[in-house]
């Protein structure tokens, strides 16, 4: 009955529980099968005067939730965008490094002078295929309802292909999508859209596994992440990534600089832009998404971080922070920022401008550093928009509540309103053990206000290395915190999913429930346990182990007002 | 090394870990014994010209982190708030119910006439000892810190006996004492004051017994709470309080209305004034500190919340409505609401003015039956202010987070800043299994817009009944809000506190920032399982598993910056 962890591999129809049936919706303009999750629900519900008898959901879980697919890691996913008859990309083959792909097939990059990018062809004024398959995983077959919902008298469009053809031009949303990732379910980021959250993995030079890694990223997506960054630091830093990115149905996320430092032994004034580009295009070749660039950190700002109650907490930061010192020059990864441009533009890859001076403590917070910065990677937005280079920026950080709503504000101000990607932010210093927590918070409101993807934390941060369990959690807690945002935005799919599950709620649905909540295995578990002599009966009680048949105020109310 | 929960009712030094101790901090007007945890750093801090080489925090654990103590569950706690030389209040014994305490006192009440609440010596210009006591709490001994910190210019002072009096004078804040309670460490609830957090406990008919209720009290007031309230429904209800109580070094509050239900067999129709009149007082007598009434629920709000989407989710107001309907006639806690008033005044219990139109679900949130509700709290409120009775206000529920701002807008006008305490609210209806969290949310944000107390909610909310480490994980996370608010709202305490944590993090000052954490017990375990081969030696590492020492952000940013 429940979904045990061990068959991640082994697709089954139990997968989030037996009223969970993956579908997939045809596309208009392509050929495309846009997968979801269906929930038959146990009766039919009826809000603002439409009728529910089943419940389609936005599923990030790929073909590991289609009882149908075969799962071989040794061979990744089906390469789905293959037939999608992409004609408008004109491709020639890349081999800038050693790479062999495990799927085969030989790495492409645009033809001379020409450009792939998503951001280019909807300048164009072109819809992709891309474009149409995020529109219809945005609107979760729901485009009837929307149409129909209003909230306070303010009423709702579905998501078309030409709206997300436009945002993307205006630079407002990307869609990472690597042309070497033929297996990649696409996905879009922009606050337009629903909110998304990235899971990050890899293992560093003290823990975990190559299996391990891959397990974790599935995993992830399993319980909702949209989007994956690959972390490791460790030693078989390119296999793990090969492995993961074959085998992943969302967009996959790196930071380069942490490959290029392994190369030079951890030493980080050894680090040369040579290395640095080579590490692109092999990962490029590999068909990495989004790269996380800490090309804003420039060498003026090292002396305000200085002054800081915890200097600079970006992994890569503190490295360039390094290297800018030992070599007295301005860091590389801004100087060569056009070349970076070119690899990104030539694969479709997504840049991710990394916040080296992001706050580490509340009392560094909206600082001076922090917002000359936060300038700089404005200015670079604009820079990779002439490349059609499809950006997003990266944020805090610790930053107290009070002080979150004038990070979004400088943001969109700055950065062109170009999406805002965030790591939290952390709302207090002290919540180790709980920094998954303290991160929601502050997500949830940065995201009610613009914020168009959250970077999980765990309840590990600051402490250790997450397991499976962490990467679990901290997936769900943010899905929470993306799910609030949507709410509070007024996302007509996300307040359709709380009315279904409050009128499952009054009227003791139990197992609808359970299908609904975040977590349905968690929900179901603890609620059979907590009435373990109900047995397969729960569906008749009216009422719950917290309050006992005479105390359920559901009861009672539906008793006074009958 | 770590505490384990064995040991709860055997004090021990090593309650929160080797570096934290038991102090106890002198009144100036009155012979008070103010019980604080000191932490002896492992080195010293300089922050904004001040040093700190041990930091002394907000307690709530009350004897049972005093190794000196000796705990006897069958006799209680003692009655320290006996040495107090209360000469202002004018008692007599009180026989109104057949109660018989545990601690052998006769229980007491005004002197016919008289007034013992906090609130009417403080509008004689009496300043108590309650008041003394919870200014010495709230400044944590830090006054000198406080009158030297900084935030953006602003500056502080510290919490005076005499700026305590005048805001319980003021209705802006509570002092939940009754004079029958007296084991009670006091406390302070109001906007200008720390953001506190209360436990719910309590078996329901269905649960556990009266030793694991007992142990629940003081397991939350370990980990944070600041009070805690009884909701037990089952039997044994006026024993299970007993000892709760005789045993709380916390304000207890309870539903009396839960157990009026008990006694006429759980039927509501069968409440009457007297049955309900009599719970009060043998509650009165037994020390409880604070009521939730119901009485802000009117009979013509009925029709409005019977088209709700989840109708009447509070316990109390769902059994007053059934009362209703079955008599046709109004609410009877608002037709007696000034008998009411005169029981608590005679021992000094706060009322917390229940708000049984609370929104179930999100899309019932800030509705009219709400509002209209709230309005009639404000104007009980004023009622009760005449009687000199301590009044708090409860509130939501369920809101999306871009409605949060307006319930603490409304609360305030409505009722002229009576403090505020609130569940949650949470913030989406879909979180079952994490509704802790979801809680934590919107509280957060509440609680920095003026919030006085949030009540916690535990990861079985909306599932089954919380067990041990529910409560902990509940208390923990509210706490974690309590304090992330506190930063917002520039508590100089709040913000030493983070300060010293992360330059304990920065320095790698491992022990530090394991008992400066909110959870030291679970930080340190944590930290040690993931590096097992350190052994004791864990304060020599200057880096993490999270990261490995080659790609340790803190260390290269030390050293790129030295």
């Amino acid at each position: 009955m429940t979904t045990s962890s061990d068959n991640l591999f082994c697709p089954e129809q139990n997968f989030y529980g037996p009223a969970s049936k993956k579908i997939y919706v045809d596309g208009s303009l392509y050929p495309l099968k846009v997968g979801m999750r269906k929930i038959t629900l146990s009766k039919t519900y009826t809000l603002q005067e439409s009728s529910f008898s089943e419940l389609p959901m936005y599923d990030t879980s790929g073909p590991y939730s289609d009882p149908s697919a075969k799962i071989d890691l040794q061979k990744g996913l089906p390469c789905i965008r293959d037939t999608w008859q992409t004609q408008q990309k004109e491709t020639r083959p890349s081999n800038q490094s050693s790479h062999k792909p495990l799927n085969g097939r030989t790495p492409i990059r645009a033809a001379e002078g020409g450009s792939v990018t998503q951001m280019h062809l909807a300048r164009k004024g072109i819809v992709t295929p891309e474009m149409e398959y995020v529109a219809i995983r945005e609107n979760q077959m729901l485009e009837e309802w929307i149409e129909r919902f209003s909230i306070g008298g303010n009423t709702f469009s579905p998501v078309t292909a030409e709206f997300v053809r436009d945002e993307v031009a205006r630079g407002r949303a990307i869609i990472p999508a690597n042309i070497n990732h033929p297996e990649l379910e696409p996905m879009v980021i922009g606050k337009n859209f629903r909110v998304k959250i990235n899971a990050n993995i890899g293992n560093s030079a003290l823990g975990s596994s190559i299996q391990e890694e891959v397990e974790k990223a599935v995993w992830a997506c399993r319980w909702g992440a949209d989007t994956v960054m690959d972390l490791s630091t460790g030693s078989n830093i390119h296999q793990t990534r090969e492995w993961i990115l074959r085998n992943a149905p969302v967009p996959i996320g790196t930071v380069p600089i942490y490959q290029a430092l392994e190369k030079v032994g951890g030493v980080a004034e050894e680090l040369t832009w040579e290395i640095y580009r080579d590490t692109l295009l092999e990962q490029a070749e590999q068909g990495v998404d989004y790269f996380t660039i800490h090309s804003g950190i420039l060498k003026d700002f090292l002396p305000v971080a200085a002054r800081r109650m915890t200097g600079i907490v970006s992994r890569g930061g503190s490295i360039i922070a390094k290297w800018c010192r030992a070599h007295k020059r301005e860091n590389f990864l801004y100087t060569h920022f056009d070349e970076i441009c070119e690899i990104l533009r030539a694969y479709d890859i997504a840049i991710s401008i990394g916040d080296a001076l992001r706050p580490g403590s509340i009392a560094d917070a909206n600082d001076e550093a922090q917002f000359a910065e936060l300038k700089t990677l404005g200015d670079l937005t604009l820079k990779a928009w002439e490349y059609d280079v499809q950006v997003m920026i990266e944020g805090p950080g610790h930053v107290p509540l009070n002080l979150v709503a004038e990070n979004m504000t400088r943001q969109l101000e700055y950065c062109h309103e170009a999406p805002f990607y965030t790591l939290g932010p952390l709302v207090t210093d002290i919540g180790a053990g709980y920094d998954h927590i303290n991160s929601a918070i502050g997500g949830t409101l940065l995201a009610s206000l613009g914020c168009a993807m959250l970077c999980y934390v765990t309840p590990k941060e600051h402490l250790g290395l997450p397991g499976k369990e962490d990467v679990r959690e901290g997936v769900i807690v943010h899905k929470l915190a993306a799910h609030a945002a949507d709410l509070a935005k007024g996302n007509p799919t996300a307040w359709l999913h709380d009315n279904i599950m409050s009128t499952a709620r009054y009227s003791f649905a139990w197992e609808d429930q359970f299908n609904l909540s975040l977590d349905p295995v968690k929900a179901r578990k603890w609620r059979k346990e907590s009435s373990p002599e109900q047995g397969e009966n729960i569906e008749e009680e009216r009422f719950c182990t917290m309050c006992g048949p005479d105390f359920c105020s559901m009861k009672k109310s539906q008793e006074a007002t009958e």
